[in-house]
């Protein structure tokens, strides 16, 4: 808007200026009334425009010629039309001194003065970009009050946005678009956040420093941790994992987790275009079954109808039920329950199960290398895709490279040869390993380590388990009946897979089970092993894949629970 | 092998062949001697030699020659090692002529004489081929202890065959394969099927004659079935929906049932390209949540470790977290649960969930229009990827080609319109429709036979439905709040979708709730309500499909318990 002009009083009106010490002339006197009216006027007209500028000058109590460029959406708010509608990640060159449109979070707002705001936007995909909104009326339809309102907006409300697209003098470091930014003509609020946020976007961000399911004590409004990430010198407080989900909106709206939901749908992703490339075809086994037939113990039961019903804690059945019927190779992504009271970092009570079966041309290893493979190529894309979100996950939660084996020397070892290498090698406090027992959890852990020092890699397959390790449905070595075709899969020494070869032979599943102590004519167990009498199945086997666990273990997460979407615990099933 | 020699019975060794009325040298009797014992055991070679040849050609008292070639597979089996490993769908000229290696069903058998059989094998994706075993023992290693063998071998019982690929004179038109046949060499089998099976594939490819839930009659060994199917002059009885399902190998081994998985998994592949194509993310809601929150009737509950837990009945309050936390635009595809004890071809307890939901920049239409976008794209894609499977399917359950709109005369109807045109064009019997509520299943039919008469298309949308008819999370219409942004869509006159504008409103929310009876503060309610308080939620809408109806009513299934891999009812949780 143009400043006042500097001399806003006219002269006096009514001051003679043209008469001598003769009386004027009747004609005199017409023609300087008419003037002095003319001059009267004019002084009016520009008393008028003087006090208009003059009181905008001062704090604006007229008029608010920017009102219809913000404020609260409603349905008479008024956008311009031919705005273009963008998308920060494909902001370009084409774009500067357009008019667009951008929908999108106030990340924050910093008020420069009275006359301009910085107000930080972000879209989906941890993009952000300055906008600057600044009252200059003369060339945008900016008011202070537009920029006193925009300053007030609260962070994490949701936005839309008209503006011009600038270069800035020097680049915006605080910003993923640094070589842009937005002069903002028009801001209306869509959807308001409150004044006061459960938690923070900086403190949603940080490393969550307590994953224990008890509350965590407040001391001067700040929760005392377990860790020391909270003393960071950043300022801002680390949350315990509770309050982040107590504040589910701002836990998911933190770069870091966006960066793991990508890497987790990625992997998915990945999964399923490596497997149909290899002839395998997906089906859905059902979650509610008829009787806990894979083990009475930690499973969930339910009233269905006047009978009883169960939740799958696997699809194990259902994968050799398709292999029977014929689909040759199967796959499913799905969620399997385990009614376990675990409370560790590794556990959930529901978790999505990644898993396949295929039939067995000539041995068990044809199984082991495609589930290496699926592996491997997941290792591999996530890698290649997610560059920059692994690189963001790591700087909240630093991790080392995850290793691979160079192709061809991918290590398999004999769960024998494992658990040599622990005993010879490994602490003293993990060498007490059992033959026919499986390894505790610190056990593979160090043996993992002990991998990594000496194949240069963080996945690994122990092959063989003993017999006594495996469940009833694992095919014993034919060779040596004290062990199983049956292999874990490792990454960073912990288990990410349990596979193997199946039973395929009736009376040699009847064998088993008897041996396993489980009675072959039992609810449940009696229709699987009918299966195998009904018609020819063809030898089999397959593996199960827990995503949650490759999610966190790849980035080396404090928890699968971070890697999950909606975590559920023995203590936790909100939101 | 050779025929027996002619004249097995040599000369009487001991006859004097060289003697005059002198006695004999010396000489001259040790020479006859040498060549009488010469004579002898030349005699006694042949004799054996003859013995075992006739014993052969009688009925191989004595050796099998063959006898390596065939059998119940063991860890002795010998297979040649350079035989070519085939798939059926991919046999071509490239093999005639070459020994080849295929792991197959048996189909059937059908013995031509002592000397041949005919094997039908069949492999993965309904692909069949003529195998020959013919006993011609100079050519072949066959024996027709072989060939009697291989003619006993139980129907459905998997084997691995080695032959030589060759031309037959004329097509065989009885297998899919059929310019070429196999003949066999070798054949072991690797898992046997019964001698009786429980349900023949030609039976399990009949049309499902019932499905009731109820056990059906049986007269004189076959089901007496409610509708004429079992009539029909194949003279395979069709069987009840029950012994499909206590027969679920043969059911799914049915080349019907194959085709209808194959059409299946493409439906969920196209859905998830089309999204991913524009630039929805993929996530997991949980199975197990903490309230009922959608309403308490038709929700299974559960024991959780000294509390109760829930079987989420839609996905529909995570995917609005998931637009909450910044996701912009998500889809899931998963189970979801329906305690409802309807016994319907419409229903099950459990189903599959194609879910989605994204933010809305101007107007609610926009998800309407991106939900017909997949579904068209959907039915288009199993049109063009699934033709085989299509027509297969209709030779056993005949229906009529799927119409749909021409692009750009989509059939959006609103709910209003939808009842003028069955009030003043439906049949008496269903004109009796009510302004506020939704309209019965019949009533949607006969609106769906009116709709493909006039417009020609089995896909249509009805919109704005009323509010009495929608959930409270449905977002009134602004110009008119007795009415929805709310919409079903249909296919051949049966719901597969519903959808609409999401509230995202905190209080509006709360005020629809109490409008609906719903305790804004009641537990699951209430912190489904602060998470639209929680930071600013754009607008938002979405929807669900399910996948059963969508794979049942394109193919015009009598049941979507058809289309499901392991359908669950009030009745029946096996297999």
């Amino acid at each position: 808007m143009a400043e006042p002009s500097s001399n806003p009083v006219p002269p006096p009106a009514d001051t003679p200026t043209e008469a001598g010490e003769e009386g004027p002339s009747k004609k005199a006197l017409k023609k300087a009334e008419a003037k002095a009216k003319k001059e009267a006027e004019k002084a009016k007209r520009a008393a008028e425009r003087a006090a208009a500028a003059g009181a905008s000058a001062s704090s604006a109590q007229l008029e608010d010629l920017a009102k219809e460029n913000y404020g609260q959406e409603t349905h008479t708010t008024k956008l311009d039309a031919d705005a273009t509608e963008i998308t920060l990640k494909t902001l370009g060159d084409e774009h500067v001194g357009k008019t667009v449109e951008l929908r999108a979070w106030v990340q924050n707002s910093r008020m420069q003065g009275a006359k301009m705001v910085f107000v930080e936007l972000r879209e989906f995909g941890n993009w952000t970009i300055q906008g600057i909104v600044a009252a200059n009326p003369e060339q945008t339809p900016v008011s202070r009050q537009m920029v006193k309102w925009v300053g007030s907006t609260n962070d994490e409300s949701f936005c839309v946005v008209q503006g011009t697209v600038q270069k800035p003098l020097e680049p915006v470091k605080s910003c993923r678009v640094s070589n842009y930014e937005l002069h903002i003509t028009k801001l209306f609020v869509v959807a308001s956040a409150p004044a006061m946020l459960g938690m923070t976007l900086a403190a949603a961000n940080r490393p969550i420093a307590n994953f224990s399911d008890e509350e965590v004590p407040v001391e001067d409004g700040v929760e005392k941790l377990s860790i020391a990430a909270s003393s960071e010198p950043t300022g801002v407080p680390a949350a315990s994992m509770l309050t982040h989900l107590d504040n589910i909106i701002m836990h998911k709206r933190a770069p870091v987790q966006q960066a793991i939901a990508d890497i987790r749908m990625e992997v998915k992703d990945l999964f399923r275009s490596y497997l149909k490339s290899h002839g395998f075809k997906e089906f859905e086994p059902p979650c509610l079954i008829g009787a806990a037939s894979e083990g009475g113990s930690n499973v969930f039961g339910l009233k269905y109808f006047g009978t009883e019903a169960f939740l799958a804690q696997s699809p194990q059945f259902y994968k050799q039920y398709e292999i029977a019927g014929g689909r040759k190779r199967v796959y499913c992504v799905g969620p399997v329950f385990r009614a376990e009271n675990s409370n560790t970092p590794r556990h959930m009570t529901e978790f999505t199960g990644l898993d396949l079966e295929m039939e067995i041309k000539k041995d068990y290893t044809e199984v082991l290398h495609m589930l290496e493979g699926v592996l491997l190529y997941i290792f591999r894309g996530i890698k290649e895709r997610c560059a920059e979100e692994i690189e963001l996950v790591r700087s909240v939660y630093p991790s080392e490279e995850f290793l691979l084996p160079e192709a061809g020397k991918e290590v398999r070892l004999t769960f024998a040869e494992g658990q040599k290498l622990l005993r010879e090698e490994g602490p003293e406090e993990y060498r007490n390993v059992s033959d026919d027992e499986d390894m505790s959890t610190p056990q593979e852990k160090a043996l993992g380590r002990l991998i990594r020092e000496k194949y240069n890699t963080d996945f690994y397959v122990l092959d063989k388990f003993p017999e006594g390790a495996r469940p009833f449905y694992a095919k014993e070595d034919p060779a040596n009946p004290s062990l199983t075709n049956a292999y874990d899969f490792f990454m960073r020494g912990q288990e990410i897979l349990s596979g193997g070869q199946r039973i395929n032979d009736p009376t040699e599943l009847e064998a088993r089970l008897r041996k396993k102590g489980v009675d072959p004519s039992s609810q449940g167990i009696k229709e699987y092993v009918q299966v195998f009498r009904d018609a020819g199945v063809p030898p089999h086997g397959g593996g199960g894949i827990g995503l949650d666990r490759v999610v966190a273990w790849y980035l080396n997460l404090p928890s699968v629970h971070l890697a999950a979407y909606y975590p559920r615990t023995p203590k936790r099933l909100l939101p």
